[in-house]
């Protein structure tokens, strides 16, 4: 079987053919999801919890949807960053849920390793719902999804991941992936905004929208993470928007059929144009949050059937 | 069919014949609510979002009770107001959570007209849980079904709004339900408390509670809407309750089998006497409660079976 | 039958009979929990709110997953005690959710008394899930539950119960079950951590931890209730630690085979050292969380029962 990966922790540990095969799975779920019973027992008496270190609507909503159309019982947790103690109280947290049996744990957290440590510490699949700067696997797959079905291959297409590389889970993970599937990428921002290393990850590094967009395929556009930017060089949105912005001008450098991708939630006018967002002969922005629920499904599922496909832990 | 609407945005919309199938098929509702087992499949394998721009524990709870009674799978997502951005990003979280394919969208917003904005922009039915000053149709028809119940007509009844007329949606929605119903409605206030063009809407006026309760078949107080007042006239609770507030004396000039209602939560000893309020053969504010998840639980099952009656629309 | 009981008020009130016939099915569902499939359909159509004045991420997660387990449609509702006015509104709140038609009322709240107040109000079984000092009485279950499957037995052991005796209301229900099962019960905690008439529960009280632990079986430490302490003395962490912070010297007083509980959220290096806290041969605190799930679905299944032997009463 191709999927044999018992946690959802990143990208990087995910061989192509998992990625092939969550994919292909996704598919049949983004069907389901488009009929008026949208339901399955995939997951019929198991239990997952969500737990959300870092506010997020759109993700924990699509996680949460996830489940219950698998037929989970569904938990979400919304815990404050600020009122938890970090390190000790994360993993007593953990362990806390872990003895109530769920079969699934997702989580999000702002420090990057987070989901890596819990996966150590408890007894069932845990999903990353993004940590820190780290990973954001589940956002990767979505995109990969879109792509896919956009574009009908997900290989040697030419790509570019434009705006705040530095402070990116989802530039990261999206490069590991896109990188796993033989794909040209680019990535386009300002020097500040780029990490240190970039270069050995095997894209093409440019400061120029212009030059950076030329004859891509797909132009993925980033949020602004001024939540991440600790002291550091943060731009004038005004100044930013007229250098990095997409606009239906700087799109014009790429093929004529490019789309366009955001991860949401959008800062119109800073990141991207309104109208363009919104233009759906060339973004796919609300395709990616459609794909993200399919995605989410097909890897609880794999998930889960990699896990009983092995002997079971004795618990202790 | 008589139920034709594909969204629940306010009572205006609603015609006289789905207002009564409506309520039918809410009574229905009552008696299984009433039983051990109070749960149907109407609603499986489709997916319910509540979106609550304002918090609300009673609305939010009925709505959530509504559909999981009819097997929905059920999602609330709470939104400070205060954090969200106004006008473009409740369309853009309203389009995120679309594309995850709802059936049944539930919105309460602090904006007049908000929900009337959002069924214009996905896919599904749309269901106003309550928008700014303007309506808040479930409450007018769960207000509809507890007289219908109480008195055994819904229409040549004397009623009366007392109270805050003027920051009320209630007041607005119950006006127009009873309106086309064919029942005499006052509306009794102080001055300031009165929406200018209020005759306009085919009601009688009275700023003195005996003279506007004199005979009539229903008293319907209001909650006083502090948080809607913006700078303008409020008035001390004191002097209010001497003048607007409901007690037995107050009373005394409606009918003698006159029912009280209170869309809750109340401010007891503001708008009305707390002893009154827990008279059981005056007061039908439990039932109203109590009617509230029914009528949802129809009001849900109905729009979903008129959408379905219709084509579908293709999936942008 | 033995369960006779149709609130879960307190351990006050339960016969010992009850107890055991609770703590049996729980067993029961320990086993149901550690199944890929644990979920049951004995609450199936039935409607459990959980109203949480407190906020308790373990507590809260603990009965909304016994209800899912159990097929429920389960409602948790978070109210913040601050923005509730007490007294009145606590009723008015209860009332509210009463007339939509719960089975199961689970109630937490800072309150002493306010789980048997709502209890003579509403139509439903209630369930205290901690009020004010009062009880908790399914953590004195899971404990006791904890305790038999440990010892292989819940009675004629020796139990100590070890430091803010005065504002725990675990202590309290723990405190009443095992005295009711025939345990030999000792507590130990600075004198102004001791409640005034502590003696008159029957059990004997040290200062001393070494000479309190010495040859009990069970070692049961308790939270620093800090937010309860109003005003009085708190003592210093360090301090409070070097007297009665759990560690292993302290412990080697105790039988060799001695058990040690903590009903959590833990303060390591205050209550208990965090290296005892993780030794699964000593500490059970793991396995009080897993039995916290087991005994909330016997509870609320038998409370269930109980309500549905006797005659229905008039909804009024």
């Amino acid at each position: 079987m191709a999927f044999r990966s018992e946690h959802l922790l990143g990208i990087e540990h995910l061989g192509q053919d998992e990625i092939v095969s969550l994919l292909d799975l996704a598919d049949q779920y983004v069907d389901l999801n488009r009929r008026d019973v949208k339901h399955s027992e995939v997951l019929a008496g198991m239990t997952q919890i969500n737990m959300f270190f870092e506010n997020s609507t759109r993700t924990q909503a699509s996680f949460e949807l996830a489940g219950k159309r698998l037929g989970a019982d569904v938990m979400s947790m919304s815990m404050q960053a600020s009122s938890v103690k970090k390190g000790e109280t994360l993993i007593d947290t953990a362990l806390t849920l872990n003895a109530m049996h769920p079969d699934l744990l997702v989580v999000r957290h702002p420090h990057s390793g987070a989901a890596d440590l819990l996966a150590q510490k408890v007894n069932c699949a845990v999903l990353n719902a993004g940590d820190g700067r780290h990973e954001h696997p589940t956002q990767a797959l979505l995109d990969a999804l879109t792509i896919r079905r956009a574009k009908g291959r997900l290989h040697r297409l030419s790509i570019a991941i434009c705006g705040d590389i530095a402070h990116s889970r989802v530039a990261r993970s999206n490069i590991l992936l896109l990188g796993k599937m033989e794909n040209r990428i680019r990535v386009i921002g300002p020097p500040t905004l780029l990490p240190s290393g970039i270069d050995e990850f095997g894209v093409e590094v440019f400061n120029d929208m212009r030059e950076g967009l030329k004859d891509v395929d797909v132009v993925m556009m980033l949020r602004l993470q001024r939540e991440r930017m600790d002291g550091g060089f943060i731009p004038s949105e005004r100044e930013y928007y007229h250098r990095y912005g997409l606009d239906a001008e700087k799109l014009s450098y790429a093929k004529p059929d490019a789309i366009v991708m955001h991860p949401g939630p959008m800062n119109r006018g800073v990141e991207i144009d309104g109208t363009l967002a919104d233009d759906i002969n060339r973004s796919v922005i609300q395709e990616q949050v459609e794909m993200g629920v399919a995605v989410r499904m097909a890897a609880m599922e794999l998930l889960v059937k990699a896990r009983r496909a092995r002997p079971r832990e004795v618990l202790v």
